[in-house]
């Protein structure tokens, strides 16, 4: 936290790719807490200490031959983040320093303003179809938010990672620069959140989220349920299984 | 049926303009419950064997100076029909040579993806009111999602059938081709959302879709009622027979 | 009225910015009503007759340093307005000829159309935040209605103003003109709507618009309770103070 600005920055460092495991969702929900009872703190920007990766969503080994038990407590943990992260209090600003599929795209979708870093190679989007498995909801919920409903309706049938100009087009991101000047646009961007009064600018965020925010808040372990069943499943695991051979297989 | 690929094509043929009578309707959901049923057809596209038009909508004759009965029935159908095609696990793409109004634009808004020739003669729209009748909520539902609401407000008011170009502007169709490669392009396109998974790819769709559907299911009866007594009334048979005289006097 | 064609003109002439108070409100309801129940008045189109402004939005001095009777009285008035507007049977356009902030561009919204001069000066949105203020959530809805989530989502959150240009770019009005084009404009728009049978419009307006106007209906007295604690209180009595005040200085 900058105590003169009231700006706080989190800056993921989970090499090799920031995945969002038990371990590192358990620690952001406790860090974002912390920012959302210091009253010095009003903004809080997003962004990956980690070359090339804003995060790559949610830890696969956190959802492949582990107990129900397991399955359960950490989609407690996604809920957690989701719920901290879209009903924040605070400006929430994602500086999007590099790729960013899945539950990595979610946390970007969840903040108040997405800037990416232009770069081609850098791509995001919520491709959990690609993997066999569904999105759930509440992700499709703040997908259709930010993009609306026949962009996510595409986006989602097909697992599209878009390229950052693709991104930017389709409102997924709000604007693009050049990775220099990331971090520099962001405090601006911020600056011009911060300029309203909190109260107001609070109150106005929970009317557009609040009704999305309850609908988890009402289904929270119905949710959970559903994951831990549709994780367990022989075909699903499979499939994960199918899909961690592949990433290993490319990294030689 | 192409059983190498799992494509398969329906090509509407009842001339001169494809109407969607009762037998149309009747026929065209027998054919697609084969197709669903039948675990080779993973996907299905929609085209047109009539020259210069894709399907001039819901067949007015089945409208006017009928009974009760007939109207309620023919309702049925076109439900039925909309019910199939929005709600299919097949992977479902409209290429569209031809003009689209009224219920021949609900069969495209209801696909997966929408494919159009770029010839601006051909338009499309839901221009139920310029015939002096309201497109359905469910119409207007599928239609929302696909150009969000705004778009949706103007065009039904106005009964506006969109040329190609435009159509293609404002997210009623999603891209436009020369026609002799519209086929080659469904198939492109086709392949391409092939690649993913179907059963993630079906789960995320229904997830997209089944709000709008639910809401036909629940209201189904009432629905039927509601239109039985529309078309009923002096003054609608009224607009619906100088309809159908003016589209006389067009031909000759 | 002019009988002829059908059509209304209201023009706003409340200097020196066309405040919404009370006595204009009330004004403005009754003649609006009596237009509805003028079946020669087949369309209405709002614009203003003092320079620079369409309307500056709810009068302020209505809302500081008065009882809770009168808050609430104000209330039913504004929420008065917003129901016969949005749910008009009549064609509505709005000729925007200067700057609309608030309640000013609130109206605009509840249009079937919106042209606005596209003097770069004049700009419009719903500015509530920036003065420490909450936009109701059927000033929201009716945004959402026009523009989609997501920019209302920013646009709220940041009370931004929209310069024209900008306005036209997110879609908040339809289309700019050059301020001596705007009357004939939006004879030329007015003519297409009235070109549709009456009867079938309004149903499909009413079918686009009937789920947001319900909503306040059913919570209409919870509204104005909401309104008058929240306006009742020290903190938000100070900051309409301070506005005010800056208000006045700028002007010397």
């Amino acid at each position: 936290v900058d105590h003169e600005t009231g700006i706080a920055t989190m800056k993921f460092k989970s090499p090799p790719v920031n995945s969002l495991s038990l371990d590192f969702l358990t620690e952001f929900c406790i860090s974002l807490e912390k920012l959302e009872n210091d009253r010095a703190c009003r903004g809080v920007v997003f962004t990956s200490n980690v070359p090339k990766i804003f995060s790559s969503g949610l830890d696969i080994t956190e959802m492949y031959g582990k107990s129900t038990e397991h399955y359960a407590e950490f989609w407690r943990a996604v809920q957690e983040m989701w719920l901290r992260v879209y009903g924040s209090n605070m400006v929430t600003i994602a500086a999007i320093n590099g790729s960013s599929p899945a539950g990595g795209c979610l946390v970007a979708l969840s903040c108040d303003y997405r800037i990416m870093v232009e770069n081609p190679k850098f791509s995001i989007g919520l491709n959990e179809a690609q993997l066999g498995i569904v999105a759930p909801f509440w992700f499709k919920d703040t997908f259709v938010n930010v993009v609306g409903h026949r962009v996510a309706e595409r986006s989602l049938q097909l697992g599209s990672l878009h390229p950052a100009p693709e991104a930017h087009k389709i409102g997924l991101v709000d604007e693009l620069v050049p990775e220099e000047n990331l971090q520099e646009r962001a405090a601006a961007v911020m600056a011009q959140w911060l300029a309203l009064p909190d109260h107001a600018r609070q109150l106005t965020k929970s009317m557009m989220r609040r009704a999305v925010l309850d609908r988890l808040v009402a289904h929270r372990e119905e949710d959970i349920q559903n994951f831990t069943t549709f994780i367990s499943k022989e075909s699903i695991q499979k499939s994960l299984r199918m899909y961690m051979e592949m990433l290993k297989k490319k990294k030689h």
